[in-house]
Order: C-alpha cells, then sequence, then structure tokens
C-alpha cells in the first residue's frame, strides 16, 4: 500500500491491479485507514486519469451485491439526480415514462439533507411502504412499469466505506471520486441504461457551471467504459426547480404537472429527462417523438393514472393523486413578504433548503423523523419583478418560531436590485 | 480537525493554535491517524510556511520533556548529524572540542541502518555503557567535557508517534516535516547551540545539493526562531566519510584523527565542525583561531587524552584508545580487487552501507545485534586512478558467504572510467 500511495504522490497511474488490491483491501479491513486517507488526499492533488476512474468505479461496484434486473422485460433505463432544492423530478418523471412502456425499477435510500429523498415524499401517501419483497417489486416493475424499493441489496460497500472516510479527512471534493462513488451505486444497481441529471448553481454540490460539465463528463465516460448507455443533462440549480420546496408541497407540484399545470421550469427538465429516457430505452427515434409521447400521457391522463397506479400497488391511499387535499398539511399558513423594489437577481439556492430543514422538512440526523407538511411555494424567481410587500412565497409550518426564523433567512436568502435581469435557463447543456 | 484538514489541502496557513489543536490531539490520541496522515499529504502538496514549521517543532518539542542542563556550566552546544555511511564524526569531534572546554552533553538512542550509531560503536570499548544515572552524567560533563547517555527520557513523543504515521504514508520526505522532525528532538534535548551536519548525496537521505540547502536553511530557521544560536554545515556524502565503514574500524580512524593522521576529507569536516562548535561555544572569535585551536589538542594528545578519560568514566576500556589492537577483530580479511582500470567516478554510497549491513556491520530490525568488527576500508575513493588488480578496499568479515556477497554488491558501486575526474569538495557550504 505504502508504494500505491507513493506512486499516486508522484502523479504516476495506478494499474488495475493497484486499484483493486487497495479497493479490496480496504473494504476486507486489511489495509488501514490512514493509508487509504493518505492515498485519498494525493488524489485530491494529482486526479485520476480516465482509466484509473473506471477502474476504481467498477472495483467499488463489484464490492459488494451486482443486481441482476434480468427478470425485468425490455432495457432497464435508470435515472440520478445530483441532488438539488425542490428536486421532485422522479415523481412527475417515473410515471411518464412508464406510461411510454419504460421500466422503471429503483432501489432507494433515504436522504440527509433539506428535504427528503423520494421515498419520504412518498410516504406523503397514507399507507404507501417500500418494504416490499423481491418478488412483488419484479412484478410490480413488470405489471405497472413502476417499483420502488428500499436499500436492501449491500450495493458498493468499498463507496460506502470511502466516502466515509472521506467525508471526515476533506477529501470529498475531488471530480473523479465524486464521479466513481456516484456511478458504483448505479453500477451496481443493475440498469442498461442511466440518464444523469447534474445540477448546477448556488444549490447544488457543483457551484459552477464548469464544473458540472466536467463532472457530467466523467460520469458518462465512466458508464459508457462500463458498457452503460449513458446520457447527463446539466441543468439549473442557482434557485430552487419549479416553486414547491418540502415533501408533500412537492408532491402536489408533480401531481399538478402529470395534469399538465406544472411550474415551466420544471415541466421543461422532465419532458429533457424524459426524452433521453425514451431514447435511451428504444420507445423513440428523436427528441421530438419523445417529446410528443411524453405530452400525450399528459394530455390522455395516462401519466397521472400510472401514478395513481403504482402508489397503490405499494399501499399508498391513491385517491390523494386526485384529491391533493388528502395529503399532509401544515397548521401556519403565512405569506413572506419583500422588503424591497425591484428584479430578483439571486435566490442563495442552498438557504432556501436549510429554511426547509428549520421547519421541519428534512433531516439533520439519521434518526431525524421529518414533517412531510411543512415547505414552501415560491411565487417569485430570479427575473421577476417585486414591490415592497409582495408575496415572495408562502410558507407551511407547524411551529411559530421555527416559522419566524426560517422567514428571515428565507428572505435574506433574495437579492433585488434596480436593473432587469434575465430568467436563467433551465437546460444547460446534454453531455452522452 | 476537518476544518484543519480543510484549510491546508486549500493552500492556507495554519494557525498556532490550529497547529497546537492538532499536535497535543494526535499526542493524546484523540484525533485519529486517518485524520493525520491526510492533513500530511496535504502538507507534503501545499507545504509550510516558516511560521507554520517552527510552531509545529515547538509544539512536538513540548509534547514531551524538555530536559534542563542548567547544571552543566557553560553554553552547552549539541552537534547533530542527518547521518551517512562511515560517518564517525562525533567520536573525533568531540574530544577534540570538550579538550578546548565545551561542554558535550548528549542523549543518543541507537539507529537503524547501516552501520551502529554512535554508542554502537563506542561500545566496541569492552565495559562501555550509556547506562548512566542522571547525576553521573552532569558531573562527567562537569568534569570530563563530555558524556553520553542512553535516551531515557520521553522526548518529542509527538515527533515519534507523527514520524511512524508518516513513514507508513509515503509523507516523510517534505522539507518541513523533516527539519522539524529533527529539530524537535535537538530543541527538548536542551542545549543553547545546535552545530548541524547535513550530508549531501548518494549516501545522504538528501541527494541533491539544493534539497540538501534547503533541508539545512529550514532547521537553522526553525533553531534560531526558537532562540538557539544555529548553524548549518552541508558536506559532502556522495562518497563513504573518510576510509573506514564498520564499527571498530571507524573507532580506528577516528583515534587515528586525534593522533593527527586522519583521512584529509575527514580530518577537514571535523576541523568545520570543530569551530563552529568552538564559535558557538564562544570559545574562538573566528574560524582562524578556532582551528588553531582545535589543532593544538591534536599536537598536544589533549584530544586523544580526552577521549580516553571519557571512555573510562562511562566503563568503557580506555586502553584500547592507546592500542586499537584491543579493539573487536574480524576473522577473515580480504582484499577487494579491482577488475577495471581508470578514474573513479563515482562511488554509490548507499550500496556500500549495504555491503556493511550484509556483513552484520549494522542493524536491520531493532532486535539486530550488530557484528562490531566488520566493514571496509577504503583505499582508493573518487577521482583516484585503479589499475586492474589495485585494491579498492580492505574487508572484514566473520562469514565467508556474506563476505562473496557483499564483495560482489561493493565492486558493483563502483563507476571507473577513462577520463579524469576532480575529487569532490567535502565543505559544500556553511548556513547561519
Amino acid at each position: 500500500m505504502y508504494d500505491v500511495i507513493m506512486k499516486k504522490r508522484n502523479g504516476f497511474s495506478l494499474t488495475e491491479e493497484e486499484i483493486r488490491f487497495f479497493v479490496q483491501g480496504y473494504t476486507k479491513g486489511e489495509i488501514p485507514d490512514y493509508q487509504v486517507s493518505a492515498l485519498m488526499m494525493a488524489i485530491y492533488f494529482q486526479g485520476m486519469s480516465k482509466e484509473e476512474t473506471l477502474t476504481l468505479t467498477m472495483e467499488m461496484a463489484k464490492s459488494g451485491d451486482m443486481l441482476d434486473l434480468s427478470e425485468i422485460k425490455g432495457i432497464k433505463v435508470d435515472k440520478h439526480s445530483t441532488g438539488g432544492v425542490g428536486d421532485k423530478t422522479s415523481l412527475a418523471l417515473t410515471p411518464m415514462v412508464a406510461a411510454c412502456s419504460i421500466s422503471v425499477a429503483k432501489m432507494s435510500g433515504r436522504g440527509l439533507g433539506h428535504t427528503g429523498g423520494t421515498i419520504d415524499k412518498l410516504e406523503s401517501f397514507t399507507g404507501f411502504t417500500t418494504g416490499i419483497s423481491r418478488e412483488t417489486f419484479i412484478k410490480n416493475v413488470n405489471e405497472i412499469g413502476i417499483a420502488i424499493m428500499g436499500q436492501t441489496a449491500d450495493l458498493a460497500p468499498a463507496d460506502k466505506k470511502l466516502y466515509a472516510l472521506r467525508d471526515v479527512t476533506a477529501t470529498v471534493d475531488q471530480m473523479s471520486l465524486i464521479a466513481s462513488s456516484i456511478m458504483s451505486k448505479k453500477l451496481a444497481a443493475g440498469a442498461d441504461a442511466i440518464v444523469l441529471d447534474v445540477k448546477t448553481g448556488s444549490g447544488a454540490f457543483m457551484k459552477t457551471l464548469e464544473d458540472s460539465i466536467a463532472l457530467a463528463k466523467e460520469m458518462v465516460d465512466i458508464g459508457n467504459g462500463a458498457g452503460r448507455n449513458t446520457i447527463a443533462v446539466v441543468s439549473d440549480m442557482d434557485q430552487p426547480l419549479g416553486y414547491a420546496v418540502g415533501n408533500s408541497l412537492e408532491v402536489i407540484e408533480a401531481i399538478e404537472t402529470l395534469k399538465g399545470n406544472g411550474p415551466a421550469d420544471f415541466t421543461e427538465l422532465v419532458m429533457e429527462l424524459g426524452s433521453q429516457m425514451l431514447i435511451a430505452g428504444e420507445k423513440a427515434n428523436s427528441k421530438e417523438e419523445a417529446k410528443k409521447l411524453l405530452q400525450d400521457t399528459i394530455e390522455n391522463g395516462t401519466a397521472l393514472d400510472k401514478f395513481a397506479e403504482f402508489v397503490k400497488a405499494q399501499g399508498g391511499d391513491e385517491r390523494a393523486v386526485y384529491d391533493t387535499t388528502l395529503l399532509p398539511k401544515a397548521s401556519v399558513i403565512r405569506e413572506i413578504k419583500s422588503d424591497e423594489e425591484g428584479y430578483i437577481h439571486k435566490i442563495q439556492c442552498d438557504e432556501i433548503g436549510i429554511c426547509s430543514l428549520i421547519l421541519g422538512g428534512g433531516r439533520e440526523t439519521k434518526e431525524s423523523e421529518i414533517d412531510l407538511s411543512v415547505g414552501f411555494v415560491l411565487t417569485k424567481k430570479i427575473g421577476d419583478y417585486v414591490k415592497q410587500g409582495d408575496t415572495l412565497a408562502i410558507m407551511h409550518a407547524n411551529d411559530t418560531a421555527k416559522a419566524d426564523t426560517a422567514e428571515k433567512r428565507f428572505k435574506a436568502a433574495y437579492t433585488i436590485a434596480n436593473d432587469p435581469v434575465q430568467k436563467p435557463g433551465m437546460i444547460k447543456t446534454v453531455i452522452a
């Protein structure tokens, strides 16, 4: 291991054998943390070549179970988002593509962060559970087109161990390590094709477009290098996605989108990702054709019905899909008003996420319980003009003290100035 | 600790508080190895400022006992060598400076390496021991001017722990870390002034003159920064020092030097270091005056007598100082002859050290027992002309098989070619 650290420290590329040696040795506990953290820091400074990154990813993927989805018919297309504020994309996207006969077989974990993960959001439906058997999971995917299972399999344990170490040794933010961490789990999860939603901006892990594109490229290279058709869409996260931030509030916005009433930016993103999934799944030959098919699922109601069918199949009260007043509701509804007049130049996106966390909408620790009802519905976004006293957002809360704190911080996240400013584009680029 | 790693990783200087925090925390076992190794690797890439290096050194020095030498009269001058092959400098130097009334109070450990450390070499005198009490130690220094004690105090435990970690994480060879490791022990050892012998070349830790000078400067800055008058002599180690390599063989060479019959290069080095010590100890005002004083100790026999007095005071058979045939002798004496004709261009110095180790003259592990009698006495050095069959060195061994292996490797360490070549200078530069 000493030689491996030294070699990387001195700027040389590690061989497949050397990478396998350290990944396997570390996973088995034969190589100590202190040598691996030194190697991670050396990688932080010296980087990794495409070949090294692919090898590292494959070795981490192979460190645990590699899911076999062959019992599921057709091309399995997975979708992954690097995460952001108000990201309810999967909720709207999966019913639409499933309605176009793309199979969505997801194994999800619960996230830490501003709002819950997809599973938490789905738990807004009374009775909804991801604790289904493997048999039910496969059967549901084949019959309905969608199933989500809690992460039961031992996916990429090497990544889990390595990430925990990087997290405490300031070696997280290295492009190749980030890319290999994400992709190792995706490769282990068994899909044939992978559509990545790489976020960019103040609410994303990658703050600059340049970094986001670099990460997207690294991941696409890994995916394609591993024989999975991989496409990355780089999309805006410089302000919350859509208007809703918070679990049941986001479910409502996703349902509205399935009915054709979604926010323009969010609908644009869903259409773009959906098109890529349809093309990857060989259900469409062009983006135009794909978009037409997706649009049809909204207009003829099949997407909404598919969503209800999926919720029901996993124990949820599907009536709430058609009557969102049945979803969790907060007791304190308050308008947040602007103190200034002018054009909104900036919304510090991660701050909005923290405001949602303050209200109880996210998890600070693994043990935290999420309040599904709280959050915000924005009424103004970047480029909009506001007068003093105009409503910036509606806050949903269950605790007045928390609401006060969140409101103050929420307002401070907005930058308002006199000169007009353009609305940011949603889709920055697509990398295939 | 995470923030400290991140800060250094991003190229910022650590504050005194941050350095103290990690040195104390690590020494107490409150900060884990894996965070410290990541920090060491970040320091490898980002370096440390003069202030950071001084702070680190002081904190490591203060992590254990700080020796109080105030019971010893006069200015205490310590000498430290970065180590090399055939380095018997202390054996000749200390009696000479002690004969000029400089107090030498050394606390030494036993080294791992090609030949033994100073203590091992001194054990060539039957009965010699460093297991003396603190009282005897102080008394001997005050009365004779020299005493050497085995390392009983807990000197710079932080350095010990940090060095062990760096040794297995490829973070040893960083200039500021090397300098602070050496200097932390020197500062803890309590001398008022420190004369450093920084070796350069194929038998030294620093192979290039540039690196050796950089290390010398770092150490001088630390020493002076800590209020100890510090001078570094950068000297040649591109070939063995003097002619003798091996414990009792080196003792003999040191004794010959005290009698005025030493090799020119070795004598030059002893004179240079001795002058610096005399000036630092305020026994001379100029190098010329100092050299004259040292030369006198050879000519009037006081240096040799001082050495005998010291050996006797620590239980050794001082008769061997005047009759070196009483020192350990090897059973197999063999001439190593040149296979080629021409000028000696290069002697791969560390290889000569390994040959001594092969014969049993050094320690491979802490438990190894040293054969004090074995080694080499070179007859030809760089710049000398040899004919085929001329003797390159006399090998002293106790095992024919080992002698065969060592002889082959010894010859291979020499590069002989047709064109003449200059003898390398001994003193490269002095940094104060």
